[in-house]
């Protein structure tokens, strides 16, 4: 028997984020609905199509805000957020991690159930002999990019390396569908300037369109020609001979992109609310009821410019303290603290009151939580709770 | 409707972990025996109690390996996490988080509904008075503990303070029953002798028995005297005047314990198990699928004098690489490679192997998984699958 106590927070009595209980996630619906306009303004400048990536948000209901009417394109994390989102009714899915031959069959089940189309991720010989393999275990015909590899980031081909051709002719002879080539230049993340950033975008987009022009130079037809990451996204001028831009942490933003000069601190959507649970007055310590299990443990602004600590610290409307960080995170415990050499004072806040607190990676500090509390502005008014998926 | 999948693995099907989804978490029984065997031993020999931190585990299966028989005191980091246990039948719980308005209102109705005894933490005279009013408020006489700063690690008084006795007094006049004094020597993790480890251990007890003896001085009776972290609990020589160790690590242990030197890479009994989904030969690198979602982005081995990366990793019975560990991790890949400057080679892998990664931080790798998938040392055999509670 299973006597967990229901939280009272499951039972939508929630009116205001005062009642809330802390640490809690609270999204801006205001921002969100901003944000997600803008990266579609911008890619549809182009002509390109958006293929969200859902690993951020992992809610059904945030995809809803992105697609209102029918299900659009999405890329995924995991095949357990495949399946989820097939659950309701999302056709047009690309998994966005290299295919095992495990995943392989998995996906192409879900595709068979569901009608799915299931899109896979291969930069080897192997991976297309399992796809292959899969495909004929399943009855479905598998359907896969080539990942490409256009800054030393990750996995991928480069557009030059004669695997490209090779792993291409194996997905034919296995009865793979080459569906196009993948890429993400995932080391933008690392710049801050604006020049740095276009370059980084003309760079993912040249080499990718590259590959896909020999790719059709021998006799593969690539239809799709897919990139993007956060800020290339966001930087790009020109996307000939792109078909789709893939990106996640734009929905949310968060002090990482912040850093990187993607968005201002304005644009940030999702933030943990947390209660003042002690001080230390002689070190300059406020304590909250918020560590590392609610902000994650993600210190992505270390190596930038400005090290925003566990996050940068707001009232409880979401209004900035100005130089208040979380300095210090254990399990439940956040320490905030002025950054090092502020001359402002630390604020007056009594046991009780309460904070909210930026993140430094959104996918890592909502991934701690289930739900989003969705509130618009300095309103304490929650609008809905919307639940997200988690796991694999 | 909701119409998510239902992963497979939740329908228990799983007979060995080969037919594990990955990544998932593994949970070696006989590992968790040993450790909880020897930390009970250790402390038994003292004649004080040992209130096991539920922080790490946050399942009932395993309290139940430590408690087979009649439930026993725990400490919790969350009330969550007191509901939860309490609904299995434990009573005796220490909630050790400052206590806020809100959460001692909770944490009273929690032992109202139970009859538990919920126990909480405060060092000021308003969590005093916020705690006699929720006691008036439920009805409730409210039980604390004075939390004490032996180490300058977070929050808490010193034994000398002046404020221990006022908030004692305080205490007394809002009708709150002091139940003793509680402190945690958290800097004893950045430690690595023998013999400073053993001094934190004795600085700990003599600070808290300080504050104790000071306490009963003024009046108050102060029952239980209450310390502990995994690095002091093991190496305690002497716990006169000391009620009761809390601990809670110690039950997976980790590779920064290991760098403290309270363990064994033996020691450690819960991975990440994980499968081969890609390589750059030319770059050393083979590319899992558990990344920081799976293995949490903690990077607590960084500041020790031997940094793991992400990890260590082991073959998928559990057998250590020499020199592999997961150099580099994004939300679902890890890139495993030699550790700067090994002579060794990088083992053989091809797509679909599958291996073990060892944890920086038991308490934050477990925390991404939902349940545990039982294993007895290099069998693959599951023997059972335990869940984990999360939230607040």
């Amino acid at each position: 028997m299973d006597t967990k106590q229901v939280d009272p927070q499951t039972k939508g009595g929630a009116a205001t984020i005062d009642d809330l209980i802390t640490p809690t996630l609270l999204l801006d619906q205001g921002k969100l609905d901003r944000n997600i306009k803008r990266l579609a303004d911008h890619v549809g400048k182009f002509g390109a199509v958006l293929r969200p990536h859902m690993k951020t948000a992992k809610s059904i209901d945030v995809a809803r805000r992105i697609y209102p009417g029918e299900p659009g394109p999405i890329t995924v994390s995991t095949l357990a957020e495949a399946e989820y989102f097939a659950g309701y009714g999302f056709k047009d899915i690309t998994y966005a991690v290299g295919v095992s031959p495990a995943a392989a069959v998995r996906g192409l089940e879900l595709s068979r159930r569901t009608g799915a189309n299931v899109k896979f991720l291969l930069d080897t010989v192997d991976q297309a002999d399992a796809l292959g393999e899969a495909g004929r275990k399943t009855g479905v015909t598998p359907s896969a990019f080539i990942e490409l590899d256009v800054d030393d980031h990750r996995g991928g081909l480069k557009p030059a390396d004669p695997a490209l051709i090779a792993v291409a002719d194996r997905m034919k002879a296995a009865g793979v569908d080459l569906v196009g080539v993948l890429s993400h230049a995932g080391e933008s993340y690392a710049l801050n300037t604006r020049e740095a950033l276009v370059a980084a975008a003309e760079n993912e987009r040249a080499a990718t369109v590259r590959a896909a022009d020999i790719l059709r130079a021998h006799g593969h037809a690539c239809p799709i020609v897919s990139l993007g990451s956060t800020p290339t996204a966001h930087f790009a001028e020109n996307l000939d001979g792109v078909t789709e831009v893939r990106a996640g942490v734009y929905m949310f933003f968060d002090l990482v992109q912040h850093g990187v000069g993607v968005c201002t601190l304005d644009d940030l959507a999702i933030s943990v609310l947390a209660t003042v649970v002690g001080a230390k007055p002689d070190k300059g310590w406020i304590l909250v009821d918020a560590g590392w299990m609610a902000l994650s443990r993600d210190r992505g602004t270390s190596s930038q410019k400005i090290d925003q600590g566990y996050g940068i610290v707001c009232d409880e409307k979401g209004r900035v303290y100005d130089d208040v960080i979380v300095a210090q995170a254990s399990q439940e415990h956040g320490i905030l603290a002025l950054r090092p050499g502020s001359t402002e004072a630390m604020p007056d806040l009594p046991i009780g009151a309460r904070v909210r607190i930026l993140p430094n990676h959104a996918c890592a500090m909502a991934a701690q939580h289930d739900f989003y509390s969705v509130v618009k502005g300095e309103s304490p008014a929650i609008q809905a709770r919307w639940t997200r998926m988690r796991g694999w």
